[in-house]
């Protein structure tokens, strides 16, 4: 069995035996998106070790077909494919340091060709010097938003999945603006599956290194919570229908290297996992 | 006749006449996206007065379909739909004021969701009270690209077009990030069309503001050329066929109001007209 495959299986035990009388099991789904060799990708919701295929978008009705796929048969994907990528800075107060906490969200945007599914690499760029992981809880928008208050906002979101906000301090700290810093390719790992009906108060992140333990924390401790992000965004960014939101990152960080392998993982949803190699030239 | 069909068609005259002896006017080629009413959107080459519709996406063989298309008859829409935005900061050394110049382009992102067609209004936030035009040059990407060099870029270059760089600089000095600043919605009007075979070195750019000239420079007194900046965000991101990149604004800009109307013209490509407007609560 693959790692990946072990992985996501122990996420999705985490969701049933880890949240005991916090939220029934059965409330809460989890959708993939995944491919069969030469076939397009599909969406599918996941039950143990088989998938379900759905009719069209998780955005939709989310009808299964009647079809069933192993887990093992497929390769997954990143959950969505979406319109566009946010991120949070400074939302946790374990991540501060000495900066003072923001009055409000701080949004950046990572590019949607950073996207990398689970499994796959994370690359070091050839002039990388200082690549570090970031465990983030993220948010999937469910419908567009515009000038939306915080009240309306679950109602907007459709679910929740793993990402790595994958970032280069050196770049970080020199340029400008966070465009390569947060933005290279394959800086933006997203999955497994999204969990639709989590109550994320109850769920908690880590990030684990060649399996140490590095980064842990309730995703309750956010600073800005994802209702009050999707509305702050949507006064100013239209949100449309499967946009993506990182929430931040808690604790501190540490730089990655050839072969080593990052996991996140968010209780409740499943294991994020992606090896780090160098870019050949 | 509407002002931005006399600017549009002013434009297309000084592509025509404005480039005696550099390029032949027949070598550049102007293509738009429009919507006639309840119709798709389509693209067409542009000729005088005249849409020639075309087989798909300009980013294919651009093949006229054989129909004819009065622009009087049509709404004109940004160009393109790109997959993503970039812009460049500080490229030009009358905009640099006391900052060094940079050593390599600084890049950051717009949403797609800030794009505004020719004509339409940029609204002004509630909350903003200090919104600038910044008139760009825009690179229009013809092809995928990743980690090549300022030798190839050219060939991965479509065209460009114009663009303003709608800019909140309250919100530019006091976020982390240039997310709203530069991204909120309207924030990014583009066009009114694609420029094919442009000798970029050739052009010049201008803002008026109700009429009167703030910006005026020529194109090729950009810091990092449109090849240059091609190239290096392509070794870190990877840049899709559609993706546009606003290259940045010459000298100084000032605060808009609701009611002005602002234009930003290339010769060669043509003008870029839209009002402010205060946006309703």
């Amino acid at each position: 069995m693959s790692m990946t495959r072990r992985n996501l299986l122990a996420g999705a035990a985490v969701a049933s035996a880890m949240l005991p009388g916090l939220r029934a099991a059965s409330d809460v789904r989890h959708y993939v998106r995944f491919r069969k060799e030469n076939e397009r990708p599909t969406f599918g919701e996941l039950d143990g070790e088989t998938i379900h295929p759905i009719d069209g978008s998780v955005l939709g009705d989310r009808k299964r077909t009647g079809d069933k796929v192993a887990v093992a048969d497929v390769k997954l994907l990143f959950p969505i494919r979406p319109p566009k990528v946010f991120a949070v800075g400074l939302n946790y107060k374990s991540h501060l340091g000495s900066t003072p906490a923001p009055k409000n969200p701080e949004i950046f945007y990572k590019p949607t060709t950073a996207l990398q599914n689970p499994g796959d690499p994370i690359f070091i760029p050839s002039d990388s010097k200082n690549l570090h992981y970031e465990a983030e809880f993220v948010i999937v928008v469910g419908k567009n938003a515009r000038r939306i208050e915080e009240s309306q906002a679950a109602d907007h979101i459709l679910g929740y999945t793993c990402g790595n906000d994958v970032s280069e301090r050196d770049w970080q700290d020199g340029d400008l603006q966070w465009w390569r810093a947060k933005g290279s390719d394959t800086f933006a790992p997203m999955g497994p599956s999204i969990a639709v009906g989590l109550d994320y108060m109850q769920s908690e992140i880590s990030l684990r290194l060649n399996g140490e333990t590095k980064q842990e924390q309730k995703v309750s401790d956010l600073l800005f919570k994802p209702e009050a992000i999707v509305s702050f965004i949507s006064h100013y960014v239209g949100l449309q229908a499967g946009d993506v939101i990182f929430t931040g990152t808690p604790g501190s960080t540490s730089a990655m290297k050839h072969g080593d392998v990052c996991e996140v993982e968010v209780t409740g949803i499943g294991v994020l996992e992606n090896r780090v190699r160098n870019r050949r030239a």
